[in-house]
């Protein structure tokens, strides 16, 4: 029988946007691995637990963590933030029982969850309705050069676009210089909403177009949604258009 | 004071991957609106409450009955399947509430869910771990020029892509011609993961390549996640790798 490692997608931050079957998986797991930030947002459910945390970039460490307890027979749950996949850590856990050679000892079961565009695309209004990519300004492991391509393509082909992580102290200049591309291929009183510390006290909401982003407000904490071509201000609410004939 | 209607994404199909805050919101609704087979999904939760429902296409009728019945205090929730923007509800009912000069009345509240690129991606192993788009392959409302477009784009900026709608009876040649547009961006060994009927009883899994789509076994209950260049296979698992250094 194989052991099992459970990626678990938590959500945006708040404990009501968990679905009911990563709550069920952390509380039947014996074992908990994650982000320190993560492991403090699911406190409540598991003190009674084993549990492995650490900072960002101990990513591969964790995974790791996470294989070994299930190969001494322990029910763990490695827990991400948003999705378990999406910038998360399920696609690292298969590599990593690729490069054991564990795949017919260990199972990775990925359970998906509510990423931060949709949370934020929820708060903001209905921005993201039709055709839409995430693309993330982070050149840790993806090269600055494929993320401007893919900046401008999704200029190009008019996808709503979500920004993860938009600006960081390390790389203060990458978000100006990605709407500098974009700018060139959509219309510069595009609605831009910024969503910083969604679903948790600290929330705040900024809306503005492409050509008056307050760049210093922009940090780490923040997900960015650019409208496309069809989306506009209802009031305050970010909308596009999925095109119904009113 | 405003009445609300609830925009509810309620996930792929089973109970379980409905978020804790969308549950509750339908628990604490008076007045259920949506399409019949997600109202069928919901059943064992919803007896007591007042219904209405009806088949595609009446997706403007359904956002009046909503908003009326609003607008008489009841406490109404629009469920859409997946998340609720995303080729869901929540935009046409701001686009509705707009129209009949109802902002100041109507308080259209989002609830986000679990869209089908992240419950299918669970499915086939972690395919949407970076930069990804999803695109639909149904023109009823978007120019097939622009769908083309995107397909075209998103090969050329690499995205890994979840295509929602993949192939109807209406449009049975739509998806081999998106196809043929992405195989001059994309290698053609490029892994497919083409997922039926998601956590529904009925589930069915295709693990095929870019060069060999079963086109007639894809059909509108279907969605397709095609990787990147990073994408491959290990074992019976659809991966794309971030890219750390193992």
């Amino acid at each position: 029988m194989k052991h099992t490692v459970y990626a678990i997608g938590i959500g945006p931050g708040h404990m009501d946007l968990m679905t009911l079957q990563a709550q069920k998986a952390i509380l039947d797991c014996d074992a908990i691995v994650g982000y320190t930030v993560y492991i403090k947002q699911i406190q409540s459910m598991i003190q009674d637990k084993l549990i492995y945390e650490n900072g960002m970039g101990n990513e591969i460490k964790r995974c790791e963590q996470s294989i070994k307890w299930a190969l001494d027979g322990k029910k763990v749950a490695m827990v991400c933030s948003g999705d378990a996949s999406l910038y998360g850590m399920a696609g690292l856990l298969e590599e990593l029982v690729e490069k054991h050679d564990l795949t017919n000892q260990i199972e990775i079961e990925v359970i998906p969850g509510v990423s931060a565009a949709f949370s934020c695309s929820a708060l903001l209004g209905a921005p993201i309705v039709e055709d839409f990519c995430t693309i993330s300004l982070s050149d840790y492991m993806t090269p600055l050069e494929t993320i401007f391509n893919r900046i401008q393509y999704a200029g190009k082909g008019d996808f709503t676009i979500a920004l993860y992580n938009p600006r960081s102290k390390k790389r203060p200049h990458y978000l100006e210089q990605a709407i500098h591309i974009l700018q060139k291929e959509r219309d510069e009183h595009t609605p831009v909403g910024i969503v910083r510390q969604a679903y948790r006290q600290e929330q705040e909401i900024i809306r503005t177009t492409l050509n008056a982003i307050p760049y210093e407000k922009v940090d780490m904490f923040a997900t960015m949604i650019i409208g496309n071509s069809k989306t506009r201000w209802i009031n305050n609410k970010m909308v596009t258009s999925r095109g119904y004939d009113l």
